[in-house]
């Protein structure tokens, strides 16, 4: 329990304590109750109540060992993203979990009942940007939200894109994600009165570098409502979608 | 009124036109029945019926006389954004309409009643961040939305910040403005659990690259819910904010 | 069939549909008789009927199987780009197909007589440019076109260039390719009144930045008449090469 | 009158002449007659006939100069790119010339009547990209093109974009001038199968890079058949067009 | 006054206040006795006692306001930055201020006298890199060191440098400031075994870049104890130096 | 031994060397005495006493021979940074050494009592970057230092940080190590009063940019007393540290 | 042979060629006796004789080919860059040919005599710039020249190069190879008043970003006389400086 | 003079002087003879005697003073760069100078003879280059140099270039001055077999991005023989030109 102000300076007074001492207690005073307070809170959003855990550069031996001390804590749902097929067959030989191979996604526990505000669709430009299409979707549907699938929709079969316009419209989050030039956001936002989140890939060559032309491509969106995440963050994306989807939650 | 198919290949099998005229038809088709929508309805959303103008490039005469056609055909509120004032000098005496000087914005109508989910929280880290963020905090407001703005909140002084919690725990969204590093997005990103839309400015010098530096920052954001518009777009992140505020409707 | 504007808004009126479905309507309307459009008209311009599936990140049972959905569709000429030798022996197996190996080209069908304009000119500076070179030869040719080709005429050695100025001189359209600081665009742009489709390539080291200097060399060409294309992207070469070629058709 | 090689060699053989004097002698020779060829031809092309005088960084002296020279010596038709109004004024108190004032381009003689294969689209996306595109319509004009104009049809309000689906299926060649994501050439370069010239011109803010953003998203085109030249580089997009346009010529 | 935790719970088993309410406090908690703390102690470090106002970007007015400010609330010293002269005629109207032109840094209060460790030396390397190698020096100077300077030893020249050997040998920290190449700090790296901060500035032309030759030079030093600041940034290096020189305080 | 000045001019004068030979001199005898004090002298500081050896890339057999040769020439302690397990395998069959892997770093001798000012705490912000960090903190300590590592306290959770202020406050040196957006060294920097060095890590993907991002981030930091080293230059952090820790010895 | 100007137009008279026959002819005529100056004369330059072939990226048995084919034309020497150990030990089973394993350069036939003005001086950084300097120590000494080798001479242990002074200051051209801050060439630019190649070499980590850093540096160098290659380009240095060397000849 | 070493030992085991002197004598022993040769006798190269002073940054008034100060020091030849006419007309007034406007050079004192091997040829591709070609060219007669000057013979008019093959194969060093794509180097390097010194201008407009375009390409130029400078360094192409020049000297 964090040392009392007032009686601190008491103490100074009856020259209990040094200046120098009541002077590093009053630097770190605004921050020293925060023991109690130390179990992270802000990431039980009634909305979504798992935990997740970033897989990539981590063995299965350190997913178990971060996953059971979890569960022993009370934590029932575990989201494990950038997970390989490799690690998942390891992991499961000790843990129960579902695993979504496209979106390299693993998760313990029971997936909620969708309870958001509407729907969130998830387009993608070409079939190369499906994986991080799928990690924005199955993200979004394990945080509790209904969703919506459009893929292989580029702006150079514009007909595809327009054929599914009843889904556009009726969604209430969109999030596009393409690679190449990224033209799909802004062609999405400007048929869209709602939210749109953008994912570069990096999906293309040559003058795309790796995602960074549709990254660009998309901050410069003409079309208002447009915000974007990191190069092939499907997870963000989705992530945020659940959030603003459970705007009043 | 589009011409219709079946006539069209009854008129082929007549002889009127030929095969090379029915192809091209076939192909416009998809498209062909726009005229009656011409009127762009996408603006018009419930939540805020605002039309913008971007003002920066157009002279006051073009301003004037876009606003006066736009009045004619019977849109009540218009929206000029990146506003000089000696534009605004110039347009006032035409045309009746508020000002708002750090904001370089004008406003011709009535604001609307904020009427949205909860309120709209703008953030900035240092006081040449100010003219983003009120670009961001009077378009939320001219769309019809409760504002709460706190400025000069930037990470070297955590205790400022840190002060104002109870005001980052209520918002409904928060926009986190922040030039240099762009460090005041990740932060907010993890101390809020609703979404923060990210706005990098050109304030730095050196190596800030005129917004670079902190795009790219926010762009990498530790704290998961965290989204990016471009450089200095403040003028994005409210509109995007009010879609939010505004999502359920 | 699409659902008609007049019906609508007589349902309307009659109380069927309520107010919001009709505002729905009319926002998808312009493009709501797509379906019957669906099939993608565009590629199949009378120049060069074949579809073309991008070979690169998908398997051999991919490419089988979108093959021989498009087989049953009626198209009879189908190229596959980018298409490994491992992969083209695969499918090979179940269907008949040429294959060019330095392009990295596999086809299915018949290849037409070249019925263009004039003859299309494929040059390249060095001999680790032929690969790139060859993928817009062969394209050009499978879209039927007269090709002629004049590889490893650098401009370090001019007079091998020149001895070849009556092909220069007499090409309808000329692809150079070239990477490292690409100058044969220039060159020849100046020696021919012709358009002149530049390829930079990704051969190089050091500061040729994967392409990126090439690329760079040849959008700031000093000779009127040169467009350019991604790097590597000699397909692309091929394709624009060929509707130039066929303009008039 | 260039130097005959076999005199040469007879004088060597008769001692007139060093060894040294021969050798150098033959390595020069590819390129010796040139002087009586030292008008240059190309330009010339039939099918567009005037010289073109780049105004930029040459004041009206300068320009005033040239352009006499040019039709001492029977040049008739002459035109000057990026010639601002003030140095227009000076110059045509000496030369009768014509200005085109947003495309900035003087033009001395007669404008040819269009004698092109089809017509010439430019398209471009923003206002604030009407002087690029100026720049290529009239240098096509200029050139001997018919030339249809639509501007303002960025793909963020796609139905002014498709209710001219008739003019771009119709052109010989096309334009597409866009500044910010430049996603205008990709849509475009999906519906019409013909050539695709893209433009990126410099509008736009922060991550637009005065162009380079366009410029990218422009080369990783997801449609075939477009090529890209220098950001604003209005001319040159014309220039081509005009090529294309008389390909058979 | 912050809200007592067990007050909090008390109320809530009272029925005084929600759940919801409780959840909120717990999380703000960590961080609400923060009121008490905020004047802000850090900056009021033993060893130098200036506030810190930086000048670009701030009007005379505001910089004189927010001095009042600071006098009125006892700090006695205190630091403008980036102050042109204009300004600085203006602010000492109204307040006692000392200036350095060309460090174009005002000081309102007495330099302390030295009490550092040893010596700061500050080098640079040609005569356009003073005024931020004067910045650093005036800030080190100002905070409480002594200060040795020695300008225009560029490694072009190196007798020059190597004859000041002394002065190197005997600084405890050494500040080091080139633009172009950079190549100083690398070499004073490898002459001392003092730290060395390395100042790159936007002295040069062409691939200097304004100054990231030098940035990018020296973050790759060869000789360890090399640290760096953003570009131009005398200021920082100054006052890092100020911190090492009195580490132990 | 260097050939004396005035024997040399005398020698001039009788004629037994040329003017050339005396010119050649003179320009190098500012440097000509050189060869006795060969023995490198810097790295001999008396704060730490290691010798080091930079592994990547060399072979094991080479780091023998090196290290060989140092301890025959009376060297005791040799550090070798980045060696991996493989070459650490064959060299301890030859030479006696300890090793830190998760730092990659050997040690021959033994380590020295710690006898800096005070401790240099290393932070990093998530578990990817505790190799780098560790790099840091093991040079630190192999060079005489007490060292205290905190580490995971990334900014997205505040709180983890923030309840350990005591440590930051104590510490008389601070290095930040951080990946993604850097955002860690802002912040502590704003919290400590001490140098703070950065050392941003290749840690992240999409915008990070291998390190690009946190590099730049860290440059432009708000917080003055940050200063930068090379991406993943945890070696170079602890050197510097070290050397501050022990400025006035 | 070519056809000659008087005849054709003599021709053209007697109606036996068209007019837009003698317009192409015309237009070549520059260039058109290029046929007989075939062979590259340029590269016999007398002071070095060898062929070169770059080895990378071509198999062995190209490089047999070609180089059985550049025997039998009578070149006698003949000089494979880049060329790997397992190539050479293929091609040497057909033809004779020494090896340079560092510089990993093949030669055919023998070495001549060096015969140029003064003596090539090679310095390197560090030890891993060493195949970089090899490759032009051993280009400049095939091509006839005498060279002085120094390495591992970095900056950041300047007495080891200033103890080599009398090289320096001896050589006729030097060669300045470094990677990482490549401040070598300006300090050795300083020291020398004959002309230095600098070549940056990709050596380095971080933001040494694979040379381009050393690039930068070196085109900065504040020394004059220095000029640069591209980034691990030991080949061009070393024939450059053979040009220089041999000047006169 | 500088202390003796021995008597340095003997004092030190007398006892007058202390080990830690005796260990910073030895350290600076290198360098410490250094008052001697402090006028810098590098730049009195015999081939060119001019001291040059650096004119952009530099107000007249320093201009004088330098200027004053060397002549007063028996300098007799000074050249002062990118001096501004303006400045100029201040200098004259006080000390008698020739100035070349185009090259933006003055000049005091008497030009040498030209004394060097052979002629420097100047090449520029456009008008636009014509004031770097200058500074380079009469850079290179000041220092006594023959020069020869050709202008505007940029590739894409090829035969411009071919007429002038002589000048071209006589001259000893080559300077080629190029914006745009800098493709003039290449094709130079290939027509000659002396050192091309490659000149990159920022001349050019969008992606020529002020002269990198020209410099990348120019750096990886396919002909042997090229070596580059910093953006418009006409100055240090001529300085180097000359250097070759008179490399026997």
């Amino acid at each position: 329990m964090s040392y009392d102000l007032k009686s601190m300076l008491s103490d100074f007074k009856d020259g209990k304590i040094s200046a120098d001492e009541v002077l590093l207690k009053f630097r770190e005073k605004p921050f020293d109750d925060l023991d109690f307070a130390k179990v992270d809170l802000h990431r039980k959003a009634r909305q979504g109540t798992a935990e997740v855990i970033y897989g990539a550069g981590k063995t299965a031996e350190q997913i178990i060992g971060i996953s059971r001390s979890m569960l022993k804590n009370g934590q029932q749902e575990i989201m494990i993203t950038r997970l390989d097929r490799d690690k998942k067959d390891l992991i499961e030989r000790e843990i129960d979990l579902s695993y979504y191979e496209t979106a390299k996604i693993g998760y313990i526990g029971k997936i909620p009942e969708p309870d958001g505000i509407g729907t969130v669709l998830v387009l993608c430009a070409g079939t190369s940007d499906i994986p991080v299409a799928e990690e924005a979707a199955v993200t979004a549907e394990i945080l509790g939200n209904k969703v919506n699938r459009i893929y292989d929709v580029g702006v150079s079969g514009l007909h595809r894109l327009l054929s599914r316009l009843d889904d556009i419209m009726s969604a209430s989050v969109i999030i596009a994600v393409a690679g190449m030039e990224g033209a799909l956001a802004s062609v999405v936002g400007g048929l869209s009165d709602k939210p749109v989140i953008a994912v570069p890939t990096s999906v293309g060559y040559g003058a795309s570098f790796e995602g960074i032309t549709a990254l660009l491509s998309m901050l410069n969106s003409c079309s208002a409502g447009v915000t974007v995440v990191n190069i092939d963050n499907g997870f963000g994306a989705g992530y945020t979608a659940n959030m603003i989807n459970h705007i009043g939650g």
